[in-house]
């Protein structure tokens, strides 16, 4: 089970903004961009692993701008690290109303993915090589946000958590 | 504009999962729950609120179970505490298969809404008087989780977060 | 198989009203309120019943008023009788616009459904024991309502269904 | 305003039935037949009266036969008596399995729409000139359900329906 | 296996143009048109064959009319001819607006389907016997489409289909 | 209106074959493959024109490979060439099983859109500069199929289209 580069998971998706998606002030629902974000992820983590995989958890999410109606959205989704059977990917929502020719982003967040084998048993991954300057930083910066996930989850303590301080009082 | 009860706002949905939301192991998708979820909430928040209400952030969610074809899923949703023209709110999901009669937890999220009046400006919402212990405890709870969500969203150093010192190394 | 109570198969739907269900004059189409109000009662009828359960028959639906695009719609349902391996269910539709804090009844029905084993056929179903005056009065009732749907499926000549006429000419 | 035949508003919708519309059984859920139903008779609805028409209520209905996953459903609706602003429909609806060749029936039903003008306000519909002896008898029988329905809905008391007593008691 | 009929294989779609299925300028998809027309092809095609068919190939289609939101859609298709383990079949989209009574044609488009055996292999079909001018017409000119079909495929050298010169050049 | 390149309309889309839109043999259905290419094609026409763009034609289709449930799709678009108020884009669709590493080609086609204003009358789109080889080919080809297009829609006569005999009798 050769390495495998960031590059070799990217998915993009395109996405037209519905009015059954939408509220009342005509703005994609929160919910559906998590839910295509999610989409994206399982299949950069499926050309991963070639393997089914299943959500693990997802981190903190924040909006910063809405997404409107009839704007199309890209949503881009690559593999930052992987740990024995679990991936961490990293996705991002990027939207444009064409007629306007105006880009704007919407939000990021990283997702973790577990694989599974055909009996529904965790199964190893492929090891990641990253290769840019920005994924050498994913990389190593994955650690920090693991700890936060295992210490929010009650799964590990957070005096046992060397990175997750850093992450809080040394940037 | 006269305080309200998180039970004002209480919310339950009730889905069964269909074969187009699961993957190739009859599991739903992660992000169909995110979205369910973010539904609940968005009533949730226009019950207390009497307004339209959009996404800002969600905590991190981690899934403890996956939830299979043809189960009955039940997502509750009610506010916690607000700030001013945003509220936090509480979503738990379960699942059950009723043939089995196996009744079980998928997981649970904190989401942050903000609402909006018809021109899409920040509206002041009603305060919220939690009444049972366990409300209490989350409204109290809450100012951690804020402060988290500002710190990892860049709005806020972590030495200027009392509450998050404790939410990790206290607790 | 113990008896179960109404409360015990108790289901509550939250849904929103979407564009795509809407007419010209953006009112809930009443196909799309028949199908939410028999996937209510599939579901407290399988909470009953443990088993599958297909629709047998609805009665007459009369609608009270329309149900706006956006509004908030909640529907309720539980088993208010059972006969051997079929149930009757009651289904009620409530609306609500929450900008303008105002809500209202749509309608309400009785559907019946059959408990299948997993080959597809009949299934006795556990007794049904009514706790509140309202559930007694439904269960009472229910003898009034099996004998129309018989007689206007042809399945029973009205001259031998006593409890009819007395729905129609003594009430 | 001229009058129309039942032809001239007949509509024919066949629809193929898909995995999320069908329960563990594959059989495809009462709900979502009462949903075609009710599209097709507003769809016939509207050639008739050339106006938005709404659901007012729908005859109690039984099920026939289940309809399995993938087969071909062929709904037909026609209008068969207009009262003044309102219109009842009948719509019929078979099922075929085209591999084995096999046709059969799963239901019928009378539907009730009221047409509306561009403000909502109910708007008178063209006459109806029934043509086939089936059209005839339709047309005659249409008095006694409307009593039963007025009946059912509390708005006519059995006492003062001289058609219900003869459909119960003469048939 | 005895000869069909094009009426033995008549399909009819009715369907209504949604707000999901519609442009900024409130026009149904092409896209969307296209698959409904497909839709109605299968069906006409398995009411021939008795069997599953697959999408072999689509002959240039072109759009004469653009429907608009809320118009009421109507598909036909059925066989017009067969070869050995294909069919073609012609398929014709009609649009209605009901409240202004204006009815107009948006497309037709020849659709070739394989049919295929349980094991997905292909499958000989039923021949077809023409009845009407109409149908005898589709009939003969179906040997010049084919041809077309196999040139544009690059299956076929353009000097070896002499249906195909006539159809440019003669007619 | 400056001149734009192939690459500034390159849209990508990502799918999955969900159950929904497959046939009994469990293969993607034709129709909704059209439906997929006419959407990226749309949002790419959109890109290059920043216009709304409605759908004019599409060339012949032919599919090479069934899509299988659960593989994932990819559809790539662009821009080929202009007409004043009319694009042509090349739209092709590639299918990847993940867990065998499978990737196959399913179909390509050329759409052609009209841009319009947003009062719906047609709108001169900018030119296109072809940057590759394979670009710049679809450049000049592009008025071969412009002209069978014409011929194919009776709108020009096969006789004053010198090109179209080069694609047929010359290749």
């Amino acid at each position: 089970m050769s390495a495998k580069t960031p590059k070799d998971s990217l998915t993009i998706m395109t996405e037209i903004v519905l009015p059954n998606d939408t509220n009342a002030l005509h703005n994609l629902r929160g919910g559906k961009i998590l839910h295509w974000m999610d989409i994206a992820c399982a299949i950069a983590g499926g050309k991963h692993s070639n393997a089914v995989v299943v959500t693990a958890s997802v981190d903190n999410v924040s909006w910063e701008n809405p997404i409107k109606l009839g704007d199309v959205v890209t949503i881009t989704a690559k593999v930052t690290r992987t740990f024995n059977t679990s991936l961490e990917l990293h996705c991002e929502v990027w939207a444009e109303n064409l007629p306007s020719q105006t880009r704007y982003k919407c939000n990021e967040a990283y997702y973790t993915f577990v694989a599974l084998d055909s009996n529904g048993r965790p199964k190893k991954v492929p090891a990641l090589t990253p290769e840019t300057e920005e994924e050498k930083k994913q990389y190593t910066l994955a650690m920090r946000r693991r700890e936060l996930r295992l210490v929010l989850a009650g799964r590990m303590k957070a005096s046992e958590a060397p990175e997750l301080k850093a992450m809080f009082f040394e940037e």
